[in-house]
């Protein structure tokens, strides 16, 4: 298959649109292999996100279908835990008998980790986040439901520092959303204070410092009422993603880096991409922390900690042909269709920067400031060879228009994110396309009902159905929030170019 | 007139809504004074916020449009101050004689104070912001254009921290923005690296240390090839507004605080209401700073800084009638249809806490950090006293869903705000009201027009035209951006209370 790519402008009255059209000149399918990638005591590394025998094997362009189980589950054991058997797996403990005895610093259940033939330090990997979905709990009694945790937890940010008594007191709230109704929020079920618990081999834990351990519900207090009336947007994200870092062998979960990690940006959703720097053969991409909602900051210590499924695209970018924002880049880059963001640390290496020690070491020197420092250089490195900016330039248009956030305070190398408009750019940064000839082009049949203005997309058996200037679509029967509304210019229906390769790996999911 | 509430819930299939319906025994108008505040070397104050004689005494619910310029026009004189009589009148100054020559220890040119009749310690203050627009330039030769100045200044975040040299440099871009086609994007003119300019009265300025010289035109070379084909979103705020503290006489508008002042958050937007906390009789409040466009941060030290012309109305809440969100409030609260804002600073209140030399002490002691801790525990207060929530429940939501960001980082006393979405609290926070009854107890004229579903709001000349579903609306036969869509509930229109008194006060404003 050859591409011909055609730049053409449309005039519109006073405005001119470039359109690149693609011509293809045979339709040879795009078969990516879509692979099953299920959560269980032989699958996921409980606290490590370093090197390791791979979970799963898969070619660039690969789809996976991945399992992410939250490490809180055991804060309630009959609405996360019963009757998952994968759940089950992971957290099955009893005197003399764990499955997951093998732990690394940190405390994430992460799936994989995932290999890619061919990758190499220096590389990037591409993660296209294609769908996420609540995973449903396995006990018949709270059918349709799936629960999540937010633990006001000791590495919180204002543990000890509040009005109360006792100050120092950990409180575990239990979240419900519905997995049936398709509605979008969160409600509270009730909450309690942590109060010691025994685990299986005798230990007592005073306080929540070790994931895994089933709250005895005869030893707490439940109350429910909490937060009456009040719906949490949910936001799901992957709290934890990304690859093996190649300055160590066993890396805490926790403090994010370079490699991506623990970033705990809800932005890290359905419809986005991430791009992280590969430091080690096979990237090693491992997966986990899944969260329903989560805001700037994760002041208490944690998200809504829930179980989700995902699917996700693995494409490897080599060093040799990196476009001007992938070369060198140095830390876990995320774009959607409207937004760039460049995530910023207190420390953008820490393993590098504070040596032998840094594992523990990066828990005494969290900072904001620091963090927004690193922030800003990396978005000014990214506007200058990105952009293709001089320094001037760019310093000047982060000032009047780039939007900086407090990831996260809660994880040790805190964080400090940049949102860059891809907009301002205009068609340079969202390139538009004709939506036919760039379906048509790989394979889709595309279909359009003039009388409601439906545009039918479908390849390989998915079908997708978007009306124009609707936010929502229909993917194969079910209601998806769309990337962006599709739009008629002069008599064709525009998207962008990372519209389009974001529905071309969706519906190139096999089942 | 008394008003009756009167809830009602409407029952539409599984869910239910409860509106309140005012009903009103006579249908007296609602006639707030409006007032015209021009900017003039008699009612400006160049670098001070604190107390003074007051340029205007209006009552609580009048309605000001004041007038607000940039401290930056001396950057481009012939785009910026030259034709338009009251910026002339304000830089006025040669040799032996300077309009503006009693200065404040800072930057900002401030319109005001205006005193509220009856507005003592303890009172809050509501601001509501009823409309801005971009003043026009004065000079013939650049008709229908505003222009507006971004400097990386040496106050910005990585002065002295660039890669090219000379690190230590001082840059000025020139923005444009279409006042005429109501363009919602400014572009880049040009830029120049700034170089020593010599006052009126002999003094060298090798930085910018003191606004109001004139760059000479001479000296500077102008670099047109400056961010081409950018267009970066309109944000018109009001970057400093806020009433004078007690702590002392004379306040450096630089240094935002519990009062308000240089908040910088491009929140303080059309739509947008602020609650300050009154301090000192008759509250005294200053505006000006006008920005046309500023991200998250402000990071190289200012924003695109424009001249604009602003509708408010002020409303007085006395201390003894105040409600759970303004009792004992003790920083500058925002408001609009979808959110509440909350700000923190470094210091909380810097004038009290850093004493006698709080106003050069307070660029010694600038964190992120500190900003971060105070925007945390007043966010858990406000929830706990706004919201009736418990401790553990607002920690658990402001974890969940509350987003914290970095207002500024170049003011001295640093900023963080978190963001708290109203719609997650139902109709306790967003409560629904009928349109029609609402509008028309105060007087208003409401049409409706059933083929294009299209609403009429009619009052004192002034017309709303706003269509079911549309984010623009027609005012005056100008397009404005709603505050909200309309939307139908059960056969009437039902809008936010908080639209309503928006609207309201839009109406009523008198040419």
């Amino acid at each position: 298959m050859r591409n011909v790519g055609v730049t053409l402008s449309l005039f519109l009255g006073a405005n001119s649109l470039s359109v690149v059209m693609y011509a293809n000149t045979t339709n040879d399918a795009y078969k990516p292999k879509t692979h099953v990638l299920k959560a269980n005591s032989e699958t996921v590394r409980w606290g490590n996100i370093g090197k390791g025998d791979p979970a799963l094997t898969v070619h660039s362009g690969d789809i996976v279908t991945v399992e992410a189980i939250t490490h809180h589950s055991g804060d309630d054991y009959e609405r996360m835990i019963k009757g998952d058997a994968g759940v089950e797996d992971i957290f099955h403990w009893i005197e003399g008998e764990k499955n997951e005895a093998l732990r690394g610093p940190g405390v994430h259940i992460m799936t994989g980790p995932i290999a890619v033939e061919g990758a190499e330090p220096g590389d990037v990997l591409e993660v296209k986040i294609l769908d996420m979905k609540l995973r449903p709990n396995g006990n018949d009694q709270y059918a349709g439901k799936t629960y999540g945790v937010n633990a006001a937890a000791n590495w919180g940010y204002l543990y000890g520092d509040m009005v109360e008594e006792p100050k120092k007191r950990e409180v575990v709230t239990i979240y419900e959303m519905d997995t049936e109704g398709g509605t979008d929020y969160a409600t509270a079920v009730y909450n309690y204070k942590w109060s010691a618990q025994t685990d299986p081999d005798g230990q007592v834990h005073p306080t929540i410092d070790y994931p895994g351990v089933i709250v005895d519900h005869n030893t707490i207090d439940k109350n429910f009422d909490v937060l009456k009336g009040v719906k949490i947007p949910v936001r799901l994200h992957f709290g934890t993603m990304g690859v093996a870092p190649k300055e160590a062998d066993v890396v805490d979960s926790v403090p994010p880096s370079y490699n991506g990690g623990n970033v705990d940006d809800w932005r890290i959703t359905e419809g986005a991409t991430m791009y992280y720097p590969v430091s080690v053969a096979g990237a090693l991409l491992s997966i986990g922390d899944p969260h329903a909602g989560q805001g700037d900051s994760e002041i208490n210590g944690t998200a809504i900690e829930t179980s989700v499924t995902g699917d996700i695209q693995v494409i490897l970018h080599k060093k040799a042909s990196l476009n001007n924002k992938l070369k060198g880049l140095n830390f876990p880059l995320l774009e959607n269709e409207n937004e760039w963001v460049v995530h910023g640390f207190s420390y953008a290496n820490y393993l590098e920067e504070l040596g032998a020690s840094a594992q523990t070491d990066i828990f005494k020197n969290s900072s904001i400031d620091k963090a927004m420092k690193d922030a800003a250089h990396k978005t000014k490195d990214f506007l200058m060879a990105g952009m293709e900016l001089s320094e001037d330039e760019a310093y000047s248009l982060m000032s009047v228009s780039a939007d900086f956030g407090i990831t996260q305070v809660v994880d040790g190398n805190w964080g400090v994110h940049a949102l860059i408009d891809k907009g301002q750019f205009g068609d340079s940064e969202r390139k538009p396309v004709v939506l036919r000839s760039s379906f048509e082009n790989f394979g889709a049949k595309v279909g359009w009902q003039p009388a409601t203005k439906t545009v039918t997309l479908s390849y390989n058996g998915n079908v997708l159905e978007m009306k124009v200037g609707a936010t929502t679509g229909i993917y194969n029967g079910e209601t998806v929030k769309l990337a962006a509304p599709i739009s008629v210019v002069n008599g064709k229906i525009v998207v962008s170019e990372y519209f389009v390769n974001f529905y071309k790996a969706k519906l190139a999911k096999t089942e």
